[in-house]
């Protein structure tokens, strides 16, 4: 990709959109596909695919199209999934518990290798394969296992002081699902998820 | 709005997303604000905001911007969140769970009223108020509670006969958080959330 490292989030989003969609056309025995056919199965808008991924060197072939196969791989190797991304979980609650077998269970880049809360019926559990440890592990846990991501399912009241807790350890990256707004710590890439957008966006459907 | 009511999903996104920002800025006390600094704020495009609120009929002033109150709530009218939205959950395991008590701790338009299963140890349960009920009381539910929106945390393998039973139960709208790609039933308006793509973008920050 060209200099600048700077994408924006929904750039990002769209990114990760055509993959799925891509996919899902491997999936089908699909090998090419224009920008037009790829908009109008997945109700994306055509120019902007052309965009975005004429950003990052991608240029269909005119009258063909894209390669379905080599543009799937440029894209995760692009997003980074072609690497494995050790992460751990801050709280086991529903969410917590929800995300470690879903992602334990995509054998995907990101698979959870620990998983921490400080509730004493929850600690010594394991979760897909994960043992639950207290909080107070969190910086060991990090150092043993490498971890990359940290995944934040606490509390509201409780997320930043964890939120500052992993960054303390070292952590790359958070994804933090409690409903507020963090106080950021330096240059950690910090992603906040409002599981509302999705009904928000069904709302318009409904009004 | 205009006549057109076909909107795009990327689009709807990101009327929500500004939506957040605008609820945001507004309880920091800001009265107006530009697309300008709401793109700098939130890692937006200037030009996309002007666009996707010019095509509601929203436009700024120009040196003032848009006063936030007014568009925050022109936007929730948009997106049906002056409306009340009763939801059935179909699944109640860590997701349907979860998810139960996120919206219901919300006092949003989408609130949960009712849930079912087929575990036997999960019906009669009440989660946040919500007490799960056996799966073939489907219907019922829907009936009595005039639910519009089905939300879908079941395993795989059971989502293609959940969806087809909340359809026949008469749902306006379906959440379907499987990782499927679900036969699509007539018009009734239908998304997947995949929660793999947020973690697929911060791939891309770690790469």
């Amino acid at each position: 990709m060209k200099g600048d490292r700077h994408v924006s989030p929904l750039t990002l989003h769209r990114l990760s959109i055509y993959l799925r969609c891509l996919r899902s056309l491997s999936g089908e025995g699909v090998t090419t596909v224009s920008s037009q056919t790829m908009a109008e199965s997945f109700e994306l808008s055509a120019s902007q695919i052309r965009k975005d991924l004429a950003q990052f060197g991608e240029f269909g072939i005119r009258g063909v199209g894209y390669d379905v196969d080599q543009l799937s791989t440029r894209l995760q190797s692009l997003l980074g999934l072609d690497r494995h991304h050790p992460t751990v979980v801050v709280g086991t609650g529903n969410l917590g518990s929800a995300l470690i077998r879903f992602l334990n269970a995509q054998k995907a880049a990101f698979s959870v290798v620990g998983a921490v809360d400080n509730d004493q019926d929850k600690i010594g559990v394991s979760i897909a394969g994960v043992l639950v440890r207290p909080a107070e592990d969190l910086a060991e846990i990090v150092a043993e296992t490498s971890a990359e991501v940290g995944v934040l399912t606490v509390p509201s009241q409780a997320a930043q002081a964890n939120y500052d807790a992993l960054v303390a350890a070292g952590i790359r990256a958070v994804m933090n699902f409690a409903p507020i707004r963090l106080r950021r710590a330096g240059q950690i890439p910090t992603r906040s998820v409002d599981l509302r957008i999705f009904f928000e966006e069904l709302g318009f459907l409904l009004a």
